[in-house]
């Protein structure tokens, strides 16, 4: 299927809601899917609301949004929003997948509202020629687990499972799906002839969590979705067709991808080990992977980096203290002035990012097991 | 949405799943679709298990077949089959639809088989644009009623839903929505880009019920689908994927339309009052329906008449006896050849006709009133 013929800015970068490849230009991102970018004003109206600002959206990782302004006009007049995001299963989570989830879990805290997250298990399945529904259902479970992990209150957040929960789901993805054309998805995703019709379907579905609240409730409900820029094709639709059906556009906040191992060559992929770091790596193995993979911003040898310093921008372990395990500002700024200036070398950066990782994984771990007993409380019933 | 370039095979006619128009040449039909002529020894074979043969395959009216062999192969081996046909659903059932339905009664009574009905309220909404699913799904309750009120054997059948029991469907629907593309749904149904994706993803819903039996006994069982032919398109697409899934060729038997009342044009639409009679019409109103509307195949004037005699191969009023309403052979060949030297007239053959769908239908909405309390022994739980 050719899904380049969209999604493509330039020749050095392609972002679809399946691929990531090149150096992500994410000004051009912005402008190419017509998002807004977080300014100072809104950061202070989000602030006024939260009492602080999460250092991804002081940092920039959450750097553009659509009608963040109509979720804090609705919610100063007491129409609360509810939270959506999702994840098609893979078999192992990667920590980059945990980006907008930990921010999610933030939103929730501060503004006490409902979570939806959706397990997109028929998107993986009919996208992926070599993988069947039970492969995906039971990555839906387990990806459940590191949801869960996180530490979403159950009285909040519902998980969904889309094959479960299709008796809700497909009754509500209907009149949207009717609204849609094959024009429409062609030009949104780069779907030809040859895509299945399960595929061509399926963006209907991947809606649904953004009404669900306002399908039960028998009112318009405001839907604010976390995600990753790659999924706005899938959202901007929701926005286009919704309205048409009474509902209001589902506003969304976006972040930028987490660089993979090997350097800011846009997204990880979670089927290259060498490029990612799972929840599920062992300490060794974390150890392993930041030593021999992690990109660095560093010189050839220590004497030259004494004397010319580092460069934590490109330097992946420094990006990934930055966008998810240092949340300390001063903290941090203490490491990128130290890495610049020569004080720190790569490998004492790389120590102490590989130190972060573990102990946050042997926390995530152990709450991901205890999740297993829990997943019943999170999984709607259809 | 242009529906036509694939099943139009003449400028005189036009047969697809969601349009009858012109006089239906059903030989032409036979050839094009691919499908086999019900020939002597098939009638024979069939009549071994069965001991006599239902009037609409002594006339012809079930004409044409794909796989009934094999169905009788599996059988003879003892491999049971089972039944399937359905509905999309409508305000009014017409007595056409009743045809492949009291077909299906029949076969299943001296088979002594499971037969699934599927009222596809999904379909009838995304391809109507004025219809919400409130309309259809209430339009699919109804239906049922018409169903059962013909003596299935609650035992023996199932009444599927399509989106009561899209818990079931969905997941199922999936494996066989991925092996279909565009281009197949393109040329199979004259699909174009601005086809819905609802539309598009639909056939896969439509093979579900042929693999249902299949997929809860764990093993293939064989599928044979009584319908009329204008079906074709959707289980020639099924017969072309499920082989590919693992899962037998869903056989079929097919029947020709029970003629509009303004004549042999082609089938009736439940949506033109003067052209057909409804399960619900009062006698007075079927009395008026077929004196003023029904096509007569008769003379000028009664002397003409009795002179000339008429034509009761387009004569409505006659076919409709011979389809549906005179099941006893010797009945309707006195009929026939009475009205074919000018003995009976048409007003006569008429009072016959009215007759005839009035006691049937005195039964029919009697046993429908009664078929309200009795829904729940039919209607499968997701």
């Amino acid at each position: 299927m050719n899904r380049e013929n969209t999604n493509q800015t330039s020749d050095e970068f392609v972002v679809t809601p399946w691929e990531v490849r090149g150096k992500v230009d994410y000004e051009k991102l912005m402008e190419q899917f017509g998002t807004e970018p977080i300014d100072q004003p809104l950061l202070e109206r989000i602030e006024k609301h939260t009492g602080e600002l999460h250092f991804m959206l002081r940092r920039g990782t959450f750097f553009t949004h659509r009608d963040m302004n109509f979720i804090l006009d609705e919610w100063e007049k007491g129409n609360k929003y509810h939270l959506y995001t999702g994840r098609g299963p893979s078999e192992q989570i990667h920590i980059g997948h945990l980006v907008p989830w930990v921010f999610t879990k933030w939103l929730q805290d501060k503004f006490n509202v409902k979570f939806i997250f959706q397990l997109t298990d028929d998107e993986k399945f009919v996208f992926y020629e070599d993988l069947d529904l039970d492969d995906t259902h039971s990555y839906a479970i387990e990806n459940a687990l590191d949801v869960i992990a996180l530490g979403f209150d159950h009285k909040k957040t519902e998980i969904i499972i889309d094959t479960d929960n299709a008796k809700t789901f497909y009754r509500i993805a209907l009149p949207i799906a009717k609204k849609i054309t094959f024009s429409t998805v062609k030009s949104s995703f780069g779907f030809d002839n040859s895509t299945n019709i399960g595929s061509i379907f399926y963006t209907s579905i991947q809606a649904v969590p953004a009404v669900l609240e306002s399908v039960r409730q028998g009112k318009n409900v405001p839907c604010l979705i976390p995600h990753a820029i790659d999924q706005d094709p899938h959202f901007r639709l929701a926005r286009d067709v919704l309205p048409r059906l009474g509902y209001y556009k589902p506003a969304s906040i976006q972040c930028s991808f987490l660089p993979a191992l090997g350097g800011p060559q846009g997204k990880m992929s979670a089927s290259d080990p060498t490029q990612t770091v799972y929840v599920t790596d062992t300490p060794q193995t974390v150890k392993k992977k930041i030593t021999k993979y992690a990109f660095s911003g560093g010189q050839m040898s220590v004497a030259e980096h004494r004397k010319k310093g580092g460069n934590p921008d490109i330097d992946v372990s420094f990006q990934w203290l930055k966008i998810l395990f240092e949340p300390n500002d001063k903290k941090l700024d203490k490491l990128e002035e130290d890495y610049r200036n020569g004080d720190l070398l790569t490998g004492e950066l790389k120590a102490i990012l590989i130190d972060k990782i573990n102990n946050f994984l042997e926390n995530h771990r152990a709450e991901r097991e205890k999740a297993r007993d829990r997943l019943d409380q999170y999984l709607i019933q259809d």
